[in-house]
């Protein structure tokens, strides 16, 4: 019997990002394939029965697999550069949660999974909660087998080099019916739980989210030789995009739009780039809203750029609209809560996907510095304990 | 007996670079050692006696090294991305060119030798002309050796994995008192030589030109779960410095800025980035305009940041004042070329470099698309064999 806090130890040094800090765990990497072997050597240790499915799943059962199993977990991936608990605290808590009912004399009426889910980020192929979008058919299977990672692997080539089949993956309609209530703990993202009151929260919805690539193509040249007057540089076009975006996520209440990633082709310094491709993560509560919010930046980009002489393409990546967990499953958990507050999120979670699909909820867990995909992301010890013991007293309730 | 067409041929598809076009030939990259390799044994095969010198530049040898010799030649390294002629042709044109004299008949009275420095676009280390200004001391030795490439590797270590001893790198007054004139020749990187006109220009000057690397620093954190109004977003800033940046050089006469390489940090989609690293390049005939502008730039990005809640430093990586090549030397090479026009560039060159320490001239063949660090860079074969026999006549009139 381990406690998250010992769980959660054992893989501290697993995939230390030396160059940004914190924790680069890309799917399919080193770092996550080392992950992986923690968990089902973890699930192993437990007497769990430990499968690995067609999408890259893992799932660890206590007791036979079968039909409207109570299913717990969350992720082992992170953005590069992200936090330790972002993913693994759930997968933690929910082994260290396991030990809880078992030194309890907890005995189940129906049996449990621990489930890891792949590439939840979306940091290597571009689609966060890419495991449970191809287990519920949330994506295009052929969409899918054809992302590709920044080295231009596809994500059916990287599929096949960890031991899953590409003409395989894809909707799963046998796994899914596995999931009777799918329950995913998460280390808080925002500022919604403070000091001094309750450590946990219970899941009530998550903000509309969506990703678009935008693609700004200029005349690549020499950065000495071309004078300001003859340039088409799609790095100016771009600066005022994002200002641009900047101003309209801040005029429209509750939206939040954001251009974390950003790359200049060919990225030279003596030279004008040819083409800059950079990403726009965009939220709402209104999925009208949201989609006027893209319409306008739009609109905004191809004017800037057709000023700059360049052009600019705007393509969806991925897109869920705001989801409400399921109301009884999550009235029943604040009932084995009742000190947890009711907390929404701006983040994406595997829960949310499959929450269009099967009864699903999610416990926060208190992060004091309110910060996240950062390295800055913290639990304290107190609190993880408190999550594990709060996700052992409702899987108690629901077993 | 080759002509330069043929040279270029033979390596034309060494380093190309499938995702952004062109060629990508970083010094020391498998592509720049394959092109190396293939100068060492073009000089070989024409009897040249060739050695490398402890700063990593290639000497091939027409008659004995000696002090004052005529030397001509260029770089074999590209930016990412860059186009077929910027670097080789000065090579392969000198091959060439030894030809032509051989098959003239010509009885030098001074050695030649053709050179090839080592790192000229500064695309690996950041330092442009990097093998000439350790040549000449233009570099502090220490700066050099802890220049770091993209994955974090120094330049000393690279150094070391490529031959060279890194307690040796540095100023080589010995090989330096070898060069008695050099005459750089290099495909033209703007729209001087139009079509209809002459096809060879003789080097006036080159623009003054450095490069800046800005590091706006802010607060990484969750894309989703922070609200607009609680971000300190370093690309935000970056982009407004972008804008100022172009505003600055527009509103200068004669000047160039260029930001063409950024990378956020930690660059993930749904992360707001807690650092953004950008390069400044920036050009203007007079040091002090340069000067001026780079203060300006600095001060309104430090506004810029401030107001978003980040910090920015602005670090000079390299600068080299505007370069007039040797008049009396000019003037020979034009009595030789009595069709070249005269023409200034806003390129650096290892040439440029050289100015400072030996009598140095430049020559450039036109480039009909007027763009260069691109795939579209070109030079007709037509075109090439004018250049090559123009040098050769250059070196036959001063050996």
């Amino acid at each position: 019997m381990e406690t998250v806090n010992q769980l959660l130890d054992s893989i501290k040094d697993v995939g230390r990002d030396a160059v940004r800090g914190g924790y680069s765990r890309a799917v399919y990497s080193t770092a996550e394939l080392d992950l992986r072997s923690w968990f089902i050597e973890q699930a192993t240790q437990r007497g769990l029965d430990v499968e690995t499915d067609r999408n890259g799943i893992i799932w660890a059962w206590w007791g036979k697999p079968q039909d409207g199993a109570l299913v717990t977990g969350s992720h082992l991936d992170s953005v590069p550069g992200g936090g330790a608990f972002d993913g693994p605290l759930g997968v933690a808590s929910a082994l260290a949660a396991v030990d809880l009912l078992k030194a309890r004399g907890v005995q189940p009426r129906r049996s449990l999974a621990i489930t890891a889910f792949p590439e939840e980020e979306g940091s290597r192929f571009g689609v966060a909660c890419l495991g449970s979008r191809l287990l519920t058919g949330a994506i295009d299977v052929d969409k899918a087998r054809n992302l590709r990672d920044g080295d231009g692997n596809t994500f059916a080539d990287v599929a096949r080099a960890n031991g899953l089949d590409p003409r395989h993956i894809g909707p799963d309609p046998q796994a899914l019916a596995r999931i009777g209530d799918f329950v995913e703990l998460h280390v808080e993202q925002g500022k919604g739980l403070g000091a001094g009151g309750p450590a946990i929260a219970v899941g009530s919805s998550i903000l509309g989210h969506g990703r678009w690539k935008l693609s700004i193509s200029g005349q690549g040249n020499h950065a000495g030789t071309t004078l300001m007057a003859d340039r088409a540089d799609p790095m100016v076009a771009a600066a005022q995009i994002i200002v641009a975006i900047r101003q309209a996520a801040a005029r429209q209440p509750d939206a939040r739009a954001t251009v974390g990633r950003l790359i200049p082709v060919p990225g030279g310094t003596n030279v004008i780039a040819s083409r800059v491709d950079m990403w726009l993560d965009a939220r709402h509560p209104e999925d009208a809203v949201t989609a006027r919010l893209i319409e306008a930046i739009h609109g905004r980009a191809q004017r800037v750029s057709a000023e700059e002489g360049c052009t600019v393409t705007l393509t969806e990546e991925s897109y869920s609209g705001t989801v409400h967990f399921d109301p009884d499953l999550t009235r029943s958990i604040s009932g084995m809560l009742p000190d947890a507050p009711l907390l929404a999120t701006g983040a994406g979670h595997d829960a949310g996907v499959l929450a269009g699909f099967v009864p699903s909820a999610m416990l926060f867990v208190r992060n004091p510095s309110g910060i996240s995909h950062s390295p800055e992301e913290h639990v304290t010890d107190e609190d993880a304990g408190a999550g594990a013991a709060a996700l052992a007293d409702v899987l108690a309730g629901l077993l």
